[in-house]
C-alpha cells in the first residue's frame, strides 16, 4: 500500500476511528498525488476515491495497483452505496479545518454516520514535516526563483510598469521549469510598497523608488516564496535606514531558527526590536510552505510553536510606513537540527536596478 | 448606506436574524468591493469589518463614509469586544456554504452566540442576478477573451508546445486590460484533449491535432469563460463528425436558454441526443459566472433550476473519447427575458491553425 495511506490508516486507528472522509484536495494531492475534485474515503477494509467524469481518466492514469484505491464515478453511486461505505463504523473522522458546515451536515446524512469526529488537523500537521522527496521539490522551486531574480534585476528599467515586471517574472517561471505560480506575484513600487499585499498596477518605476518583489513558483506542486526590496537607480537615505534594520533582523532570525526554537519568541524578538525604534511588525514573521503557499505552522507572536527538523517555513520581517514606502525581505528556510538553511539564496545586499 | 449592505440588512431582518457573520471573501468583495482577508459583521446597529495589519491601509483607501463600515484591526480586539458585537441578538446568521466546521465552532464561542443560524446561501443566490454594472464588467472580460482568441489563432504554429500557447494567452490577457486570469488556461492537444481538465504540457502541436483551448480572464474582478476546439492544419474526419454534433447541440441550447428555462431539461436534451449516437455528457452543461468562475447556478441534469433574466451562465457541451481526443465548445451567456445572448462571440466554424 502507498506509504502515506498506510500512515493515515495507522493514525486513524490510534484515534479510535474506523474510517475517515477526506475532503481537502490538498490532503488528497499529498496522499495520492492526484490533482482533481473528489472525496477520499478510508473505510474499514478499503480506500475509495469518488470523483466525476471530468477526472476519471486522469485519476486512473496516476493511481497504480500499489495505491490500493478503488475509483468511483459519482454518477454511478446510489444512496445505498453511500450508506454502505461506513457500515459497522462506530466513529468516522473528518477534516474540520476544511469541510464546510453545509458539507458536514450533508455527509452525516448521506453516509449515515453515527459519530462524525474532528481529527485535529492530522494531515495538515503531518504535512509540516517534509520528506526528502518533498524537500527536493521545494529546493528546485526555490532555485528557479533565484534564477528568476537574477533575470529580473537586469530586466527592470525606469518606465516599466509594475504589471509588466510581474508578467515578466511569471513568464520566466513558466518557461524555466516551473509548473506555475505559487501565488499572484507582488510588484509594489514607491508609495505602493507601503501595502504588504499590493496588487501590481500600471504605475511606472521612477528613480528613487523602492520596489518590493514578492514571488514564488511551484515545482511538481511544491511552492517557493521569496521577497526582495530593490531600488530604482538610487537608495533614498530614509529607506536605507529601514532596509538595514529589516535585513539585520532577518539575518538575526535566520541564525535563531532551528529544531526546538519557539516561533513566538522569534516573533517577539522582531516585534520588540522594531518597537524600540518606533516601528511595528504588522504581519506574522512567517508561515509554513509546501503544497500550499501558506500552511502550518503560522509563525507569529500569537501562538507558541516549536520548529522541528525538516519543516520548511518563511522568514519575512517587514516595515511599512503608511503613505510613504515599505521594505520586506523574505526567504524560504529549511529547519534542521543544527540550524536553518536558506533555500532561496538571492542577493540581500542593496540591489540597484534600472 | 451602500445599497448592497442595505439589501443585506433588509434580508437578514426578513429571516428574523439580528445579525450576521460574513466569512466568504467573495461575499465581502461583492458587498464592499474589498479584496482582503477579514470578516464582516452585520450587527443590530452597525457594520464592522475585522482585518489585520496587512490590509488596513488598502481597506481604508477603498471604503467611503457611505459604506458605513467600521474597520477594526484584529490585534486591537479583546475577548470583551468579541462578546460585545452581538449582545442582545437572539439569532445570528452565518454562511454555511463557506465557513469551515472549525470556524463555526470557534465563532459560537468567541462571539458568545446564542443561536447561530444557516442562511441558505442568501448572498450566493443574490449574486446570480447581475446588475448593469456587473454585466458591463463581464462583457468587457468576454470582449478581451474574444480579442485573445483572434490573436492566438494566428499565433499557434506546428511545433509550439501547449505550455507556450497557454503562456501567450495569459500574456495577452495581462497586457490587454485584464486584471488577471479567471482560471488556469487549458490548452490540450491531440490525445490530451480527451481529458476535460487537462493541464498544459510540453507536448508539441502536431498536424491533425484537435486543440481544446479553455480560457478566461478577469476584468475588475469579474470573469469570462470560453472554450474553442481548433485544428492543426487539417480536420480528421472522425473528429469533424464529433465537432459538428457538439456545435449543433451548443447552438440548440443557446436558442433554448432564456428566462424561465429549466436547466435540468436543457441538460437532458444534450444528454439524450448524445446518448442516441453513443456518447456521454460527462460534465455539467454549464455554471454561473461572475466574481467566481464557478458560481450558482449549476446547470446539470441533477438539479431543477430555472434560468432568470440577468443571470450569466456558460453553455459548454463536450464529448471526450478516452485515449483518443475530445471536443468542447463553450460560451459565456447572458440570460434575458427574450432569449440568450452570447457574450463571447469568437468563431465557432472550423478554425484551422498552424
Amino acid at each position: 500500500m502507498n506509504q502515506k495511506i498506510k500512515w493515515l490508516r495507522d493514525k486513524i486507528r490510534s484515534l479510535d476511528l474506523q474510517g475517515m472522509v477526506i475532503t481537502n484536495p490538498i490532503s488528497i494531492k499529498y496522499l495520492l498525488g492526484i490533482d482533481a475534485e473528489g472525496v477520499l474515503l478510508i473505510t474499514r477494509k478499503e480506500n475509495f476515491y469518488i470523483t466525476d467524469g471530468r477526472y476519471i481518466e486522469k485519476v486512473n492514469s496516476i493511481l497504480t495497483i500499489d495505491d490500493e484505491i478503488l475509483v468511483n464515478n459519482i454518477k454511478d453511486l446510489t444512496i445505498y452505496d453511500y450508506e454502505g461505505f461506513f457500515t459497522f463504523c462506530e466513529s468516522v473522522g473528518f477534516e474540520e479545518y476544511h469541510i464546510t458546515y453545509a458539507k458536514y451536515k450533508e455527509y452525516i446524512q448521506k453516509f449515515q454516520i453515527n459519530s462524525f469526529e474532528e481529527t485535529e488537523g492530522i494531515i495538515e500537521k503531518q504535512r509540516m514535516i517534509k520528506d526528502i522527496d518533498e524537500i527536493a521539490k521545494i529546493k528546485k522551486a526555490c532555485s528557479i526563483t533565484d534564477d528568476c531574480f537574477e533575470y529580473i534585476r537586469k530586466y527592470i528599467k525606469i518606465g516599466h510598469t509594475e504589471k509588466e515586471i510581474a508578467l515578466e517574472i511569471e513568464r520566466f517561471f513558466r518557461l524555466n521549469g516551473a509548473d506555475g505560480l505559487a501565488f499572484d506575484t507582488i510588484v509594489a513600487s514607491g508609495i505602493n510598497s507601503s501595502m504588504p499585499h499590493a496588487v501590481p498596477t500600471d504605475k511606472k518605476i521612477e528613480e528613487g523608488d523602492p520596489i518590493t518583489i514578492d514571488m514564488g513558483c511551484k515545482y511538481e506542486g511544491y511552492c517557493s516564496d521569496m521577497t526582495r526590496t530593490v531600488f530604482a537607480r538610487r537608495i533614498p537615505n530614509e529607506i536605507k535606514k529601514i532596509y538595514d534594520l529589516v535585513l539585520k533582523k532577518q539575518i538575526h532570525i535566520a541564525e535563531e531558527m532551528k529544531d526546538g526554537a519557539n516561533s513566538k519568541i522569534l516573533s517577539k524578538i522582531v516585534e520588540s526590536d522594531f518597537k524600540l525604534l518606533g516601528y511595528d511588525l504588522i504581519h506574522s514573521l512567517g508561515h509554513g510552505v509546501g503544497l500550499e503557499i501558506h500552511e502550518f505552522p503560522s509563525m507569529s507572536s500569537k501562538y507558541d510553536f516549536f520548529l522541528r527538523d525538516n519543516m520548511v517555513v518563511t522568514n519575512e520581517p517587514g516595515i511599512y510606513i503608511p503613505g510613504k514606502f515599505g521594505v520586506r525581505i523574505e526567504d524560504t528556510v529549511l529547519i534542521t537540527k543544527y540550524g536553518s538553511m536558506n533555500l532561496t539564496k538571492s542577493d540581500k545586499n542593496y540591489v540597484v536596478v534600472g
